[in-house]
């Protein structure tokens, strides 16, 4: 089983976000085991305070040092592993970090907020820091659930036949062949006719020009790689 | 106010993912309304079935036209607006294109499932594809509550002054500079002396120096640009 270990401020964000669809069942299932940690609870302030004003002044508040520390120390020893930091200065994610990080036993991922997080704690935590894309969010949760959907997906088990993976997008570096289902006409627009022919060979050859012929319209640059 | 509408699949998922932190707060404050829409709630059939087999063979199921148009249909005149589909096939999504969606009244998204959304719905409601990046996800949901995450972030009145965005990542095309607060000693870690002495200037100086050698460091791409 995967263990998903999740440092935040937020941990119902976090619990509610994999309580539906796939990654519920598969925790039901045991494939994966996706934990929170409130880092609140580590704060040794009576106002349960985890931020203050960042040293040379400025906008916004920092989160502390050591309430992030501490509730990284509570995690068992078995279920310590890699620490990923969600942040726009890390490196970006793609489905080729997220096949690597399948095969985890455990991940930690640590989620800021405010302007972000002391520096101390991340050189302290050694913490390797994945951004989602080029965009800020309102905190690091949003990334954490993002991240840890791509790659329990790919945990053999957690994806149903009907989830099937084996034809999709980057799998094969190509963007997905349009996809249709029945009525055979929908508000008078028709099914391509060679999809219906049954003939298995013309279909892949035209799935596969179809792939070629989006990718080449949305997203030239995936050909140029 | 903004109003943002999902269409999903998952409904709960969108409406807790929004309860917490800041946009549950703007929420309540009344700067933005996100509301998601049960696409299941418009299937025909008796077991409310919303996907059926691919045509032309292949794994995994495909979301049928008719539900998503009707639930499209239902969504009232003055809450219509650009509709936007969550698909690896779509533009990246930047903070170019979420300071672009911020200044929008009215966004629909659609979140898709299993192998993907009959091509002809999407051809009908002329959607506008947009991509979370290049990584795959168990379905639209997470990319669209991402999105709204980053777009209504930047609507007036939703941050705070806690949560001010004038210093942040990507606004001047350079990642942010490190960040640290009390206390000034963090096992055995110092902060960086510049912050401590009280000199405006300096520390101007200095934050812009780390800045562009963390982008150097990290994102040299950001400098080519």
């Amino acid at each position: 089983m995967k263990q998903y270990t999740v440092l935040t401020l937020f941990p119902e964000m976090i619990t509610q976000a994999f309580s539906h669809s796939i990654l519920g069942r598969a925790q039901k299932e045991g494939h994966i085991c996706i934990e929170a940690i409130d880092i609140r609870e580590f704060s040794k302030n009576k106002q349960k305070h985890v931020d203050d004003y960042p040293y040379g002044g400025g906008a916004g508040m920092v989160m502390q040092a050591q309430p992030i520390y501490d509730a990284y120390a509570s995690i068992a020893e078995q279920k310590r592993g890699r620490i990923i930091y969600l942040s726009p200065q890390g490196k970006p994610f793609t489905q080729k970090i997220a096949e690597q990080l399948s095969f985890e036993k455990n991940i930690i991922f640590l989620c800021g907020h405010y302007e972000g997080v002391d520096e101390r704690v991340l050189e302290e935590l050694k913490v390797e820091e994945i951004s989602l894309g080029d965009f800020v969010l309102t905190g690091g949760e949003i990334a954490a659930i993002a991240v840890i959907d791509a790659v329990a997906r790919l945990v053999p088990g957690v994806l149903g036949k009907e989830e099937s993976f084996q034809q999709e997008s980057f799998s094969d570096g190509l963007l997905e062949y349009p996809q249709y289902t029945r009525p055979a006409v929908f508000m008078g627009r028709t099914v391509p006719e060679v999809l219906l022919s049954g003939h298995h060979g013309k279909i892949q050859q035209w799935r596969k020009e179809q792939s070629l012929l989006r990718t080449k319209q949305k997203r030239p640059d995936l050909l140029e790689k």
